[in-house]
C-alpha cells in the first residue's frame, strides 16, 4: 500500500500529540530541574533507525488477511508497524527512545466495516494470530502490548477507517458513532446538528470512540456530562463467534447490564465497532473560573459539598499544594510559581439561565467553604491549555527528567489516607534510588460518594529509568491496594495493572471474566494478557472444598 | 421450629400486602365491571386446604442443611413451604386460588450470616439441591419458581434474618445493608441518622434489599434518586465457590463494572447478601402536585423536556387518557371518573431552596408545554395512595376480573409506536377470547434518552384465566420484541420473560451469561431456569464457521 492510502495518524510517533503543538520547557523549569540533579540522557534512537523484529506471519496468512480487507488495507511497512507499537506511557516512550520495538505487530490491518472485523477475528482464531484492537492508540497502561507467546504472530486492528457517524436521533438525543472516530471529529459532526458529546479526556486529540468505550474513559467535564460509560446506551461488539448487539433501552431490568461488561473489557472480549451514546445540546454559554483554598483538605471538603448537595459545575478540579506550586495547570508558567494554597477550577456549560443559576449557587457554597474567588483568568488558562500538559513530557524526557502520571479513586472517607499513602510510597521508592521526586496530585473526577486522585511524579532519571519507574509504580500499586482503592480511575488496566486488578476483584471474579472471554473468544486471540493475566483457570471441580 | 422463631412474613399469603390495608371495591367499580361481563368465579381454595407435594429431600439431606443453620432455622412445615411458593404475579395468585402449589419448595432455610449462605450453597451443590434465593418474595415474573427437573429437591433460602445495617459512612454518604432488610426498615434505620435511600417501589412494604439488587428495582422516585442499580456502589455475593466482593470505588476504569453483572442476575450467579448504597440527606421539604395535559403525546413531550433540559422533579409520571379516565391513581375514587385528558404527577423533595427552585423551573416548562396545574390535591392523593393500588387486585380477582400489569422501556423516538403496538396486541389477544379489555398505560420512569411504559390490563375472566392471560402476555411480549424495546423495565426477567430475554440479548450474550454462571455455580443449583433458560450451550467448536 502507498503511504497515502493509510489513514492519517494524527499523533507523531513517540512524541505526544500534534507535532505543531510540540513545546519547549520554560527557562524557569530548567533551573528547577538542575536543582533536582537532572542530567541530559543519551539521545533517543531515531524512529527510522530502530530495528523491528522480523515479521512472524507467513506469506499465506498475510495473503488471507489481505483478502479480507483488500491488499491496500494491510501493511507490514516499518512505519506502520512502528506507529502501532505499544502506547504512550513513559515506559513505552523510554523503550522506543532506547531503540526497543520488540512489541511491534507483524502487520497492521485497516478493516472498513464491522463485518470485516468479524471475519478477521474468525480468521485470526483459526490461524492462532493474536489481535490488538487499535483505536486512538493512546493507552498509557500497556493496553496495546499483548502477550505473544504461543501465537503465530500479532496483528494490530486499526479501526481508523470506521469513522462514520451512523445516525443521530434528535428526539431521543442519541448518536451512533463508529469506533475509529476521534474526539474532534465527533464534536464536529455533532456540532453541525447542534449537539455535543461533552467528552473531553486529555487525550482528546488522539483518542477515539472505540477506546473511550473499551477503556472506560472519563473526560475532564465528567461532573457535568458524566463518564463515557455513563453516556453509552448501546454498542456493537465484533467477536470471533459473531456479533453481539446490546442496548434496547436506556436502562432496564432485563438481566444484568451487559453493556457494562463490555465497557472496560479493553479489547479482550471483542472489538467494539460502534456505540450509541447520549448527546446533549451544544452549550450556549461557557464560563471557567479559578478559586484558591488554604489547603487541600479544605478544598476537597468544599468540592464534596458541591457534588453531594449541588449545584454541580460542569468541570470541577482541585490541585494540591505541590501541584498548585508548580502551576502544572498552566504550562506556559510551569515551575514559575503559583498563587499559593490550592487552586481549584470550576467550569459551567449550558443555557445562559442554567449557567447563571449554577454558578451563583456553587460560588456561594465555595465561598462559605473557605474558597477565595480568583476570577476567570486562571480558569480560562486551564481551559485553553487543557490538552497541552502532556506535550511537556517529551522535552522533559529529553532533559533527563523521569515524569509519569497515575491515578486512582476511592470513597470520600478514604481520600486523604489514600493520597498520603500513594505520595509516601512514590517518594520513598524514588528517594531510595537517589532521585527524590516531586509528587503532585489533583482531584479531577468527583462523585457523590468519592473522588479520583491523579498523581504526577517527576525526578531525575537514573541510568535505567524503566527499572527506576517500575519500582516506584509497584510501590504505588501496593499502596493503592493496601488502601482498598481502585487501581485505576480512567487510564484502564492494560498489562501494567493486570496483576493488581486481579487482586482487586479476587479470583472468582477473574474466573468469571475468563469464562466470558472463553465464551466469546474461544481461541483467546483478543489482546492476550491485557486486563486478565494468563493465569490458569482455577479448577472448577474445587466446588465445596 | 415454632412459629415464633420464624421471621415475620409481612405479606399475607396470597393476598397482597399488609392484611390491615386490605381493601374493597368501590360501588362505582362494581357497576363498571358488570358492563364488562364479569362473573364471580369459583371461590379460592383456602390456603390450609391446599395439598403440597411430598417433601422430596431425604432426612439425611435435611439434617445436613439443618446443621448449617441450626434446626430452628429450617422448616418443612405446610405454612412455611406454602408462603415461599412462587411470587405475586396474577398467574401465581390464580394458581394458588385453584389449589395448585406444585412449585412449593421442599424446605425453607433461614441462614443467619453470609458464611452460612456460602456453606449452604456448597452443600446444595454437592447434594444437587436447587436453591431459590428468597428476599421479599414479591416477584411478579416467576422469579421464585425455578425448574426442578434433575434436582434432588428445591430449597428456599429466606434471607429475612440478614436484616442488619452493617454501617453508615456519613462522609462518603454510603450505607451497607444486608439483603433481608425491607424498605420500611431501611428508611427507619437511615432516617435515624438523617438519611434516606429514596427507593420506593410499589412493593416497598414487602420487597427487600437483596431483591432490589438482584432484580434491578426502580422506585417511584427514580427521577430524583435514581434506580436501585444506580445507588449500589458495592456488594457481597455468596456463590457455591466462595465469596465475591465488588466495589472498591464509586466508579473506575478497573475493568468491566462487574457490579452491573451481578445486579439483575436474579439469584442465578450467587446470593447477594449485602450491598453498599449511596444515601442522601432526608429531605427537608416534600411537595407533590398534579397537572392535566390535553393528550398523552403532549404530556410525554412536556415530561421529556424536563428530563432532557431540566429542572427535573424527584417524582415524575404521566397517565394516558384511559388510565386517567379510571383514576387508578386514586383507588378510593377508582372507576369514578377522572379530570379528563391525561394526568401527570410531579413531586419535589430536597432542601427548601432546592425544591422551590426546581418546582418553579419545572412548572414554567410544563405550563409552556401545554400543562394545566391542578394543585397539590391530586399529587398528595397519589403520594398517600402510592402503595395501595396493588391491594385492589385481590378483590378484583374475587369478583372475576382478570387484572395484571406489565412494563417495558424504550428510547423516546420509539415510545408512541411501542405504546400503540402493546395496546393493540393486548386488546386483540383478549378480545379474540371474548373478553375485550381495558388497557391503561403510564410513564413512571424517565431518562434523557427514553422512558418506561407501564400497562395495566383488566377484563372479565374466562373459564381458564391462566391460559387466557398467557395468550395476552405472549402477544405483548411479541409486540415489545417487535418494537426493539426491552422486555422489562423493572419487574425483571424471572421465568416468565426468559425466552424473550434470550431473543433480546442474542445467543452469544446468552452464552456469556451461561459461562459466568458455570464459573460461579458449576453445579447449576442457583435458581435454575430463571433469567437464562436451560438451553444447551452453543458448541464452542463452532468458531469461524
Amino acid at each position: 500500500m502507498t503511504e497515502n492510502d493509510l489513514p492519517v495518524v494524527a499523533f507523531h510517533p513517540f512524541r505526544w500529540g500534534d507535532p505543531q503543538h510540540a513545546t519547549h520547557l520554560p527557562a524557569a523549569a530548567k533551573e528547577t530541574l538542575a536543582a533536582f540533579g537532572v542530567k541530559e540522557p543519551a539521545p533517543a534512537v531515531e524512529p527510522g533507525a530502530i530495528t523491528l523484529p522480523d515479521v512472524a506471519l507467513d506469506a499465506a496468512t498475510l495473503a488471507e488477511l489481505a483478502a479480507v480487507v483488500g491488499p491496500e488495507h494491510l501493511s507490514s511497512a516499518h512505519e506502520a508497524r512502528l506507529a502501532h507499537t505499544r502506547g504512550w506511557s513513559t515506559p513505552d516512550l523510554l523503550k522506543v527512545r532506547a531503540g526497543d520495538a520488540s512489541d511491534a505487530p507483524d502487520a497492521v490491518l485497516y478493516p472498513g466495516s464491522h463485518d470485516e472485523v468479524v471475519t478477521l477475528l474468525q480468521l485470526c482464531s483459526r490461524q492462532n494470530v493474536a489481535v490488538v484492537p487499535y483505536s486512538g492508540g493512546t493507552s498509557v497502561v500497556g493496553g496495546l502490548a499483548p502477550a505473544r507467546e504461543g501465537f503465530a504472530g500479532v496483528v494490530a486492528l486499526d479501526l481508523g477507517r470506521l469513522d462514520a457517524v451512523l445516525g443521530i436521533d434528535t428526539v431521543s438525543r442519541t448518536a451512533t458513532l463508529q469506533a475509529g472516530l476521534r474526539g474532534p471529529a465527533v464534536e464536529a459532526a455533532l456540532g453541525a446538528e447542534g449537539f455535543t458529546l461533552g467528552h473531553f479526556p486529555q487525550s482528546y486529540e488522539g483518542a477515539s470512540v472505540g477506546g473511550y468505550a473499551a477503556a472506560r474513559s472519563a473526560g475532564q467535564s465528567s461532573a457535568g456530562y458524566g463518564r463515557f460509560d455513563e453516556m453509552v446506551v448501546g454498542l456493537t461488539l465484533a467477536t470471533p463467534r459473531g456479533t453481539v448487539q446490546l442496548g434496547t433501552a436506556p436502562k432496564s431490568a432485563a438481566g444484568p447490564d451487559l453493556r457494562q461488561l463490555v465497557l472496560g473489557s479493553e479489547g479482550t472480549l471483542g472489538v467494539i465497532t460502534s456505540v450509541t451514546v447520549r448527546v446533549r445540546p451544544k452549550p450556549e454559554v461557557r464560563v471557567f473560573e479559578s478559586w484558591r483554598f488554604p489547603d487541600f483538605e479544605t478544598g476537597a471538603a468544599a468540592l464534596r459539598r458541591l457534588v453531594q448537595d449541588g449545584p454541580e459545575p460542569t468541570v470541577l478540579r482541585l490541585s494540591d499544594e505541590a501541584e498548585t506550586g508548580v502551576n502544572l495547570a498552566d504550562p506556559a508558567a510551569m515551575f514559575g510559581g503559583g498563587p499559593g494554597g490550592c487552586l481549584a477550577v470550576t467550569g459551567y456549560e449550558g443555557s445562559a439561565v442554567d449557567v447563571a443559576a449554577r454558578r451563583a449557587g456553587a460560588s456561594a457554597v465555595l465561598r462559605e467553604a473557605g474558597g477565595e474567588p480568583l476570577g476567570p483568568e486562571g480558569g480560562e488558562a486551564w481551559r485553553k491549555g487543557r490538552y497541552r500538559a502532556p506535550y511537556l513530557r517529551d522535552p522533559l524526557l529529553d532533559e533527563g527528567v523521569l515524569i509519569e502520571t497515575l491515578e486512582t479513586v476511592t470513597f470520600w472517607s478514604n481520600l486523604h489516607v489514600l493520597r498520603a499513602a500513594v505520595t509516601t510510597a512514590l517518594t520513598d521508592a524514588l528517594t531510595t534510588q537517589g532521585t527524590p521526586p516531586l509528587v503532585l496530585c489533583h482531584i479531577s473526577h468527583l462523585y457523590e460518594t468519592g473522588a479520583s486522585l491523579y498523581f504526577t511524579v517527576a525526578c531525575a532519571q537514573t541510568e535505567d529509568p524503566i527499572a527506576q519507574w517500575s519500582l516506584a509504580k509497584s510501590a504505588a500499586n501496593e499502596a493503592i491496594r493496601g488502601c482498598g482503592a481502585a487501581i485505576t480511575h480512567h487510564h484502564g488496566v492494560g498489562t501494567d495493572h493486570a496483576a493488581t486488578y486481579a487482586e482487586e476483584i479476587g479470583p472468582l471474579a477473574v474466573d468469571a471474566l475468563r469464562a466470558v472471554k472463553r465464551a466469546l473468544d474461544p481461541a483467546g486471540v483478543l489482546n492476550p494478557g491485557v486486563l486478565i493475566e494468563n493465569l490458569p483457570l482455577r479448577d472448577d471441580a474445587a466446588v465445596g472444598e
